[in-house]
């Protein structure tokens, strides 16, 4: 990797249509999960005009009302009124619900992983939080205009939004802020002098950390495209794990590809990625390395990964070698164990499905717990 | 990156759900170019048991009758009979389409980025293609799958498959395969035997590079969830745009998160990948360095991207600042230059949407080509 370079990373509102979407995939899965734990969920949701339309396959002895839940989310996230272009009490719900394939369940009941796939996890003494600092700070942005809306701090701001932070580095580590994107859905009545004012002083400037951020040797671009009446569904369609580089470390690093939301723990897209995450922080947070990326690998029916890597990018303390002893030792990895150590099987998944997956403080997010530092420093013989 | 690790990639058939609606999405988009060539195209599918529905942006002067694109596509792909759990001809299929905001028309008429986000390309010179090993041989298993069954090799295999490949890296290089996955989607009147002796005799030996394949070293999985009847739409919904990394570098290297299929070149989530895939390609093939990972990132409405990152991992034969100058140089980077040079206003979409969108080599594929070898070497005064 280069020391000085510019990295870009981008964050979207609760009410960017795919992340929506996402939210309401998750919102079906907690619902269906509080009943029944060891349901098994794939649920997918598109929205576009006047419409939310759910399909998937669910296994499950729970009974839930699909069309409230949707309805619900959509309500939450702020679409009430038909004048802004959704509105969770008018429009169109249409579910294609089946259950999980036979075929499939059968190597899931077993233990096994519920498909195959690659899976990543990250992280990096770069930030508090041991995220990347460019998506840390993409998604104060978004939360921030999601905050002015909902508080009317600018009572003009509507659900969708996005951000984007270009975060010069110098010797490997954040420098400065570059640029900033923000784009917030607006009332018609705004003027773009306010919306730019209004995103500069009330989101921009309380949430951007004074060391990075020199106002003005910032490049700011401001609802660029001057006007951003027309959002949401409506201007875009949505569609659940289409977000799924905002949902995990903002580019930095490898992606595996799968989605998270909608889908229950059997799955390994979300809890070998939930495990991948929290081995990388423990061994950053222990120490270890400045850097770690984790790639495990599945199976559809096998229970333990077909691969495992545990790369520092160069930067571990400690040999390599001993590194993935390490890590095979103190970290389960088959579904079931990851799914009993990080306590997969509760209704926690909504929450996940706006703001990203990682880097979160919250007591449901278990898996950046760094309750293995301890035991893998003294291992290390650290 | 360490040198010595195992690295696993995967890929789908164009029988997988998430892949046909990836080709449905980019059957319309080429319909819709092949009339209007202007066209401003977002176009995404969900497909489950019964039921392909279509919803999107769409502004064009074309008439395309999109039910039939779509029936064409789902046959193209091989569900012909119910029994096999999708039928093209008898199958629902709904449509929600309306035109683009001109919120964001207005952005991009300008000649602006039609999206903010960000975009990788990739290149290394482990193989001929310029790309990643795992995913070249993940290709490779899932094309044979698909001949084999097209051309009856094995009369009882499916439209539906998958295929993961885990490579042994030493010195940074591919030593060995290490595991393969398959799984096709079967009649149900094959033994488990028979599967697996034909999948290993018709599929993986005829296609494994021998240097790589050792049979007898190499962890086998066929099938083995041990049943696979139920497939396509009917096991698992599909979406477009959910396999963005089988789509592009199997996970090595760092993905922006955005989607390629069912969008027109001005959408920079498709045209700047397709670039920076062009640019690093060029400077491996160039001899300018190994590896070659190109980041871009656009604001919205604004032409020009707002940062630019040529990563070598430490591999580049010339000074990073010189390989910064060179691409600046001789690779246009606005929408509107990067669809001229690359001639992205074709009807050439729906190939791309199986089997990867790069290290194919097509005369389509105009962003696989090595044209700025020669002027690259030259300034670089190699
Ligand atoms: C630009 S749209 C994607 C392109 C769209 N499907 C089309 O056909 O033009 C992606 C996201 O940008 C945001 N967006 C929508 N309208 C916008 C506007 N007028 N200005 C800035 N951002 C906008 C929304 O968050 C939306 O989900
Ligand atoms: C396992 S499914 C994903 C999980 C699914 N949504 C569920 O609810 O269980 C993902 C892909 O695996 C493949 N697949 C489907 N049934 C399978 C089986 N019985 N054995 C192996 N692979 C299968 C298909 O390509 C399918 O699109």
């Amino acid at each position: 990797m280069r020391n000085n370079y510019l990295f870009t990373s981008e964050s979207v509102t609760e009410g960017h249509p795919d992340k929506i979407a996402d939210q309401i995939s998750d919102g079906i899965l907690d619902a269906i999960i509080a009943q029944d734990k060891f349901s098994r969920v794939a649920c997918e949701t598109i929205l576009t005009t006047g419409i939310a339309f759910v399909a998937g396959e669910i296994s499950t002895k729970a009974y839930v009302e699909i069309p409230d839940i949707i309805r619900d989310v959509i309500k939450d996230v702020g679409y009430c009124d038909a004048s802004w272009g959704f509105d969770y009490h008018t429009c169109s719900v249409l579910t294609s619900i089946h259950q999980q394939s036979g075929d499939i369940a059968m190597g899931v009941d077993s233990g096994g992983a519920g498909d195959q796939g690659l899976m990543f996890g990250y992280a990096t003494n770069e930030t508090a939080e041991l995220m990347p600092m460019p998506i840390v700070l993409a998604h104060r942005l978004t939360r921030r205009l999601a905050e002015v809306r909902k508080r009317k701090i600018l009572p003009w701001v509507r659900p969708d939004g996005k951000s984007q932070v270009t975060v010069e580095y110098k010797n490997g580590k954040p420098f400065r802020i570059d640029t900033i994107v923000v784009s917030t859905q607006h009332s018609p009545d705004v003027t773009n002098r306010e919306i730019e004012r209004g995103i500069m002083e009330q989101v921009i400037k309380p949430v951007m950390p004074k060391g990075l951020y020199d106002p003005t040797g910032v490049k700011h671009h401001i609802n660029p495209t001057g006007r951003f009446v027309v959002g949401g569904p409506m201007g875009d369609t949505g569609l659940t794990g289409r977000k799924i580089i905002v949902d995990t470390y903002g580019g930095h690093g490898s992606h595996g590809g799968g989605a998270f939301s909608g889908k229950d723990p059997t799955k390994v897209d979300r809890s070998a990625s939930y495990m991948a995450r929290y081995i990388a922080k423990n061994i950053v947070a222990a120490g270890l390395a400045d850097k770690c990326e984790v790639q495990l690998a599945y199976a559809i029916g096998v229970a333990d990964p077909v691969s495992v890597l545990v790369d520092t990018k160069n930067t571990e303390k400690v040999s390599v070698d001993n590194l993935d002893k390490l890590v095979r030792k103190h970290f389960p990895m088959t579904p079931r164990g990851i799914i009993e150590h990080l306590k997969l099987r509760r209704p926690i998944f909504r929450k996940t499905a706006a703001y990203g997956h990682f880097g979160r403080n919250e007591p449901e997010f278990t898996w950046e717990k760094t309750d293995k530092v301890r035991a893998l420093r003294k291992d290390a013989g650290l």
